[in-house]
């Protein structure tokens, strides 16, 4: 009944906390004789990491990945696989205020409503550090998805109210931005450190796109691919809005202008966004995903204790300015996952 | 690992055909001691019903639910209740070509894809049909949420590119289009008509509102409140892009605009849509889902045979132009049936 | 949460109650392209049925299955399968004292300490009908293993006292008590005339037996083959003990005389019953269940009412004698449920 | 679709293997606020550990919980809970036989035509190692239910063809057998000093006894208290038969015996276990374990390689003669998951 788990066939549990010992998923479903070493999660969970834009927060995780089960000799047993991340720098006297103060915009208000005693030591369990689980998880996905051809990427659209208008893909491992067109990194990243400067931070929207992807994959009627891509999404914490193919642009078109139309070469348009009726139809499948501005500013704020009297609290933690760049592998990996999840659960893997 | 079941403590399974004997679902969970009859689906039966509000399909379906299990002396025993809803009009003469040629934007091709053989008659499975007995769980849903003083309501924020500006609730069960601006539905219904007479469909966004909602629903990590909803909207067929709040707006505000303060009497604003790293935080939940036009239009359109051979598909059925409002207490029951399962999950009932 | 549902990837949801509308089932899961139609159910439906061996209750069942959805021009579609099998005869005023007193070894007294409200006519959801859903089930489940060339036996190895010596499969279907020994099934027929002159019932002990098996089946470490079938086997109201190959037997050997020898033509013996560490090892699949006398009787019982105040019960509704034979094929269904969702959850079906 | 994963509410998920890292078990679903520390795991760690009674395996393993996540300030937090516990005694040596012959009676067969590839250094997944994580479960599983008043005792009941024929509780865990009966404990020791000289290994049979469980556990009509019970009793590898109350003995019954009536003063008998239709009814829950004798023996065996091949395998690692007494604990702690389990489930705790 606990919400820690995610997906049927390749179904992963999460668990830890951002000053705790560190953060872990475990894998139940990853099929045998797969390879896998730590050194496989390096480059995610280099992305992944604070700081290794220049751009987010300065925080040093040093991010390695332990295999604590599931693995003999380089393969993969069928056995669950565990992967731990240790945490490292715990300094967690700044987060005493919280136990007195709820920060806006953050999960601590609910968690003491639902729970009554959490760990909010940098966000504990609802931080940002535990999609460094899906991340690695994301990474084992990845491995079941690539002998089938299937690829999926994810860019920065939108930060801070600028947008990408060119969508070059070769260009976004070349920018720590992640963003698609070269001509406006520069002012995303001048948003970013106006916004930094202001104690303030930025929103912004993320594309994903899957190459590959075959045709079959979505279970009719609620576990529908669109359906669990959209929870997938919607389950990180800064993701507000999630569309599919032309998405909310859709809503203001008319049935001939938005159907795609079948010929023998494959589809003639993609407003699908690769899918129809909940299954994939072979073509790319286009999502985004909308991402609030993180909710950690060091501008001072209007709060309530949790005898509910009012106060203020100015809170300099270590803080990203934008989710983005940091999410987009977190984006990536959900959006693997639930893809491996389909694609056992379409026993397109025996 | 197939899809057809929805909910943990509080789990439909939905099944049935447009064109076969009837659609039904089956609700596993439900608190014993509920009163219950068939009198109860009336209402939301009949918003649901092409046709009903001059608008759409001129299908005459005769929605009467019959329960036929977990209902004892006219209550609710915890046993499971199962909800039927008979197909009374099941011409499936006009969809023999379908046999041949998949119909562009539906669910044809991908079930062809994917099952090989599959019932094409009205859409079959991916037929709004089966949207009956999610509303009808839906009732089941509301009887669990209305005792905690939770109500959920939907209207229709935008129709064929034409906004409503005002939110007047009062106004909605007050025009068939279940539009809360009285000074636009006019001009929808002429869209719908001018749609209608170009063959053509209309897409459109709904939003849907809870009040009464406490703090403390919603299971972290995945199973968040918002990631439940997103699913649940996404699952029906017509959705193609889910918000939370401020939802894609929110991409564009900075923290300092974005965080919700908190106050002694309560969130100075709700930017987040009631719900805070995915549990409800007490004040009002809003989403809205943007819809595409349906796809079926009476237009030629080009496709495929099952062959891969191009062909012409011109399809006269009986097809609504707009999801909305046929969609709107679909939306209701999909959300009302998330509160409820978390209402479950979280033992707020006992 | 509730417990109506059974598998994972062959997920059965059972419903209905004895004096209700009727009994049925959901399956989801069930791979398309099967052949199913509704006489594929007659014999087992018949072999359930009581009355048809002359030795049972005298109530006439008409255990007619009817398909609501799931298949389309005779064969499944992948989509899923609802079966529904109405009652017939259903006078339950012989029930009325019910309200009041609770039969011993009956649910009544736990389902009124669960619920506080309940179908209490003829055991209602609780009743042995429940089982025609499970019988329905497994035939489809059949048609899964069939082609595979998967059989499930079962037959009766004890009855009121009296043990079958020989194991003559042939001889099974040729009495009414599915009993694999010629020489004892008089004595058996015997004990069951006894028993019903008393007023009294019987216990027993049936024996499933599974050829065809491949080796591979069963999940570690706790969806075990042999844990799935325990479950199964047990969830069945009648049966109090169930044993794997050697059994409780096993608890007085020797390993050097339990374990069975590996040689190049298979296993030497077949102690393990075909299933080590919970997979399937290829050899024959052994278990029997052992029966409780069911606990309708006639004679007099002391009993309480819904207030706690002693009572006498003399209930004179229409028994069988044993639950054998009738719960021979709910045996052969559970066992065969078990299988086909081991087989989907293996991938052994693609 | 894997199968690492017990429970529904309170779910645990184990993982790890006999020579890897260590073994673990996150446990998703136990209610904030309960004390927890790495003290409260020792009791139970050392009963489970081999070589505690001087009876068995002399290996040493020094199994400290580690609590990783889910707990805060010294009480649980409603997050996952891990539990890992190293393994420290690792020469895996001994086991490079195993890389080509399989071991009777062992997993190791349908492991590799399994999976192919697996760890087979003492057993791997398959190992009792694997029970640890559950005996660390069972512990938590156990502050659910000790503030309910609810205990879980198990003994050993019969060893070696020696039966106890007294039930003294109180002798239980003053002798290393969990023997109840004082009479019979050094016979019992005798016979595994003889099986031991003789390279050969015991089966037995255990009871589980609960007192204080209240009426009302058990979900009908698949999870049973009684289903799910045996479902985690058969899941631990030794044991190859579950008995639920008079269990085998109700076959040889009549109803009129086996039937417990019902009195002011509660139950006059107890043939029922304490369930009747699959829900607690107030009284005694008793059920019995019979566990095979261990298939790891000293004695030369005939087997197979991996090609089929004929070979003998004479193994020399460190082995208990008998599952008992080191499965008591892990028995309790199954049937204490379950029960945890079921309270969550009929919200018997909120």
């Amino acid at each position: 009944m606990a919400g820690n788990s995610f997906g049927e066939a390749f179904r992963i549990t999460t668990f830890g906390e951002s000053h705790g010992d560190g953060v872990g998923v475990v894998i139940d479903g990853c099929p045998p004789r797969i390879g896998l070493s730590p050194n496989d999660f390096m480059r995610d969970m280099l992305r992944r990491r604070p700081g290794s834009s220049g751009f987010d927060s300065p925080r040093k995780e040093e991010d390695r990945v332990e295999i604590l089960s599931g693995v003999f000799e380089g393969l993969t047993t069928g056995a669950p696989i565990t992967l731990f991340i240790r945490n490292r720098d715990a300094d967690s006297k700044p987060y005493e205020i919280l136990r007195r103060l709820f920060r806006p915009g953050h999960g601590d208000y609910t968690h003491f409503k639902k729970y009554g005693h959490f760990d909010f030591r940098g966000g504990g369990r609802y931080s940002a550090r535990e999609t460094a689980a899906r991340v690695a998880a994301g990474v084992v996905a990845g491995k079941i998805l690539g002998p089938l051809g299937i690829r999926v990427v994810a860019y920065t659209l939108e930060l801070g109210g600028i947008k990408a208008e060119k969508n070059d893909l070769e260009f976004i491992e070349k920018n720590p931005l992640y963003c698609p067109d070269p001509m406006v990194t520069e002012q995303m990243e001048q948003a970013i450190s106006r916004a930094r400067r202001e104690g303030d931070s930025l929103g912004g929207i993320a594309e994903v796109f899957v190459t590959g992807c075959p045709a079959g994959l979505g279970e009719p009627v609620f576990d529908k691919l669109d359906a669990d891509l959209a929870k997938a999404v919607m389950s990180i914490g800064t993701v507000k809005g999630v569309e599919m193919g032309a998405g909310l642009a859709a809503a203001r078109l008319k049935g001939s202008e938005n159907n795609d139309a079948l010929t023998p070469e494959g589809f003639s348009s993609n407003q699908a966004g690769g899918i129809l009726a909940g299954i994939s139809n072979g073509d790319e499948i286009v999502l985004r995903a909308a991402m609030k501005p993180i909710p950690s500013i060091s501008q001072e704020q209007h709060t309530i204790d949790r005898q509910g009297r009012p106060g203020r609290l100015r809170f300099n933690g270590r803080f990203d300015v934008s989710a983005i760049p940091r999410v987009i592998p977190v984006l990536e990996a959900m959006v693997k996952i639930v893809l491996a999840d389909h694609c056992l659960r379409s026993r397109m893997i025996t």
